[in-house]
């Protein structure tokens, strides 16, 4: 009996005690150790491309080397970016809190003065995001992902008929967690399509830019240009940081947006500080170089991660492939696979994964509120693991799955 | 006739073609170089005291060293201490948001829903201070400053019969622009009086506790403590930075308070970060050590600024003492020292030095609003200049004086 077999295999896993995390997106200390140079950067010199001091108060927007690097890869001209700490959730932050306090471009008042603030969420999505809208008691609205980015027949949908509807969170490229790039007709769309509220906006966190596994990097759609181009110049904030780049504690992070947006921001942003840490903005410059040198790079970060995320597809494969227990996702980038099981079983899975010592991101984190409704989805996070870890974490969890199934629908 | 020799005076500075700048309170490059080892910092290491990587995400106080280092000279037990970035502008900043968008600890409503916020603002002070509140709606009422800090009288009255007024900001230490050191008996009034408002707020900006240019460092009450024992455990936000420490633009933030407090600071600021830069922070604690290590860099700060306010003061007395024109701070310590010239003269001064050369901080701005209604204060930073320049400014700004003077009262 397949439940026999599932039940001895559980048994035996949880005989081995193991304790094994793969619940956040954290880059290993292989990853980290690929940016050890920056620990003694910048080293003797202390100064920025325009010959200001960068270890002195100033400098708002940040270094315009900087900025210049990051442009392409962000698609956002130089001049509309802006440089800001070490955590681009903190930008985000920052952009909502002054959306509440602040009357955003475009619209007619403060959002805290709104009668109701609600954001639509493309589920699977990622759970910081749901946490940030929900502390300052902005409404969740799931709307369905698809292969080629959320369901634009349900966005345009709720957009053109909701004026409380004031934002959509969008992972564009490698999305979190089903690793989902944008088409370039969803980024039309977005950019395009009427919406009830006058200052909706997209909050486009392009966190994984550059973070390819194969030889063949997504593109997406320039969303900002196509905004503009259809007459809706301010309708979106673009967000990146090289978190899983260089350190992720100590990286950088930008915004970008348009002109307006861009002076908006900073007259919001010159009250709470001088500038951010320039140093460590000339630090990344120093050893990022420009686009190639971030690109050499980010190909060392491939050759750690891929044999992770094709262990975690091949293992997969091996104990579930054709059980009708399991799909998942074999994302091309990014930091995530999105496993699905039967409806009913992502809760108690990773209930007896826990048991077994195998900690997983909450089922539910994936979706608002944390209640995935259908209760199928798990966010596998197989970066910061060793390979060996990972494997026997992997395996786990298929035994997880299997007694699961059984139990469920056997 | 005195007017006459002014005006010749001021005539020959003009000449002079300067173009110096005493607006702000920077460091200069000698005081950066102090700090220079930190630019080759954290080198091999990048492991904290509890063995975890600072390179990796986490860590949402901040290192426990850091804490312990700054917990003695900032009055906060150091389980009470938060680490943020680089910018306690930007923690007061966020204190205020979470004030304004969350309900504070105490309180019955957040901010945001007050029919109106005041604070006060003992003068004169710091402009930046004032700009925050101003950009977010929060009404700014100023209450004199005395030479034992602000006029309590004053204060207690009002706090006690308004309970829109929700805080009060404070510069307990060598205060920004005057000098003022809080007496004990002063910090014990404001840590006990009656407030109308169940969760007024002391924004404790300890922006220069180590900043001492004397032999005789100022030694202010334990605010926390003394409000602690009055039954107003909550009442006090504490704040302090490395930024005149270490690198004005890369040093690290510190926020202290109640264990309730510090529990809700959290719980905002854990939504929008994942953690502050870890590495900078391990950066500081191995170039600073421990608190002997920080009284003894602080030492060689005070060995190259004391000489510039020594400067200030001494040309000041040679050209205008006596005159009745002007009196002026001797501050034991901290950045700023305070001009005060005849009702109504000060924005003429500085119009006049402008058009010298001589960039002051604009008049008022020392005010809400940039509202000196006497139009008497001159904020003077006489920090960032080299001491030959700083000496022909403040020539040039008795000059100034001397001139308006006569033709104003003359």
């Amino acid at each position: 009996m397949e439940i026999e077999r599932a039940r001895r295999d559980y048994e035996e896993l949880r005989g081995k005690g193991l304790k094994l995390d793969l619940t956040r997106g954290k880059p290993s200390s292989a990853q980290l150790d690929l940016s050890a140079e920056l620990l003694r950067l910048p080293g003797e010199t202390h100064t920025a491309a325009d010959g200001s001091d960068t270890r002195n108060y100033g400098g708002l927007q940040g270094l315009a080397e900087l900025r210049a690097l990051f442009s392409g890869v962000l698609q956002v001209p130089a001049g509309q970016l802006i440089v800001g700490g070490n955590s681009s959730l903190a930008l985000m932050h920052d952009s909502i809190v002054y959306c509440l306090l602040g009357v955003p471009v475009g619209g007619e008042r403060r959002w805290a003065d709104e009668e109701r603030v609600a954001f639509l969420c493309p589920v699977p999505g990622y759970d910081r995001h749901f946490a940030l809208c929900e502390r300052f008691g902005i409404e969740l609205i799931p709307v369905p992902m698809t292969p080629e980015g959320p369901d634009m027949d349900e966005v345009e949908r709720l957009v053109a008929a909701d004026a409380g509807i004031k934002g959509i969170w969008c992972v564009p490229k490698y999305s979190n967690p089903d690793g989902v790039s944008y088409s370039a007709q969803t980024v039309a769309r977005l950019a395009a399509m009427p919406t009830a509220a006058p200052d909706f906006r997209i909050f486009w966190d392009n966190a994984y830019a550059v973070h390819h596994l194969t030889d063949h990097p997504a593109e997406i759609a320039d969303v900002l240009a196509l905004a503009a181009e259809a007459g809706n110049p301010d309708r979106v904030f673009v967000y990146g940081s090289t978190s899983k780049v260089t350190l992720a504690g100590s990286g950088v992070s930008l915004f970008g947006s348009s002109p307006a947006n861009v002076a908006w921001f900073l007259g919001f942003l010159g009250k709470g500080t001088i500038g951010a840490d320039k140093v460590n903005q000339l630090r990344h410059v120093m050893f990022l170089r420009d686009e190639d040198g971030l690109r050499a790079h980010m190909l060392k970060h491939a050759e750690l991660i891929r044999p992770k995320f094709e262990a975690v597809d091949r293992i997969l494969s091996k104990e579930l492939g054709g059980t009708g227990l399991a799909t998942w996702s074999s994302p091309a980038g990014g930091y995530f696979i999105s496993l699905e099981v039967p409806d009913g079983c992502a809760k108690e899975v990773v209930r007896k994964a826990a048991e077994a010592g195998i900690a997983l991101t909450p089922a539910g984190a994936t979706h608002p509120y944390g209640n995935d409704p259908a209760d199928r989805t798990i966010r596998i996070a197989p970066t910061y693991p060793d390979l060996d870890e990972l494997e026997v974490a992997i395996s786990g969890l298929a035994t997880c799955v299997r007694l699961v199934g059984a139990e469920k629908l056997g």
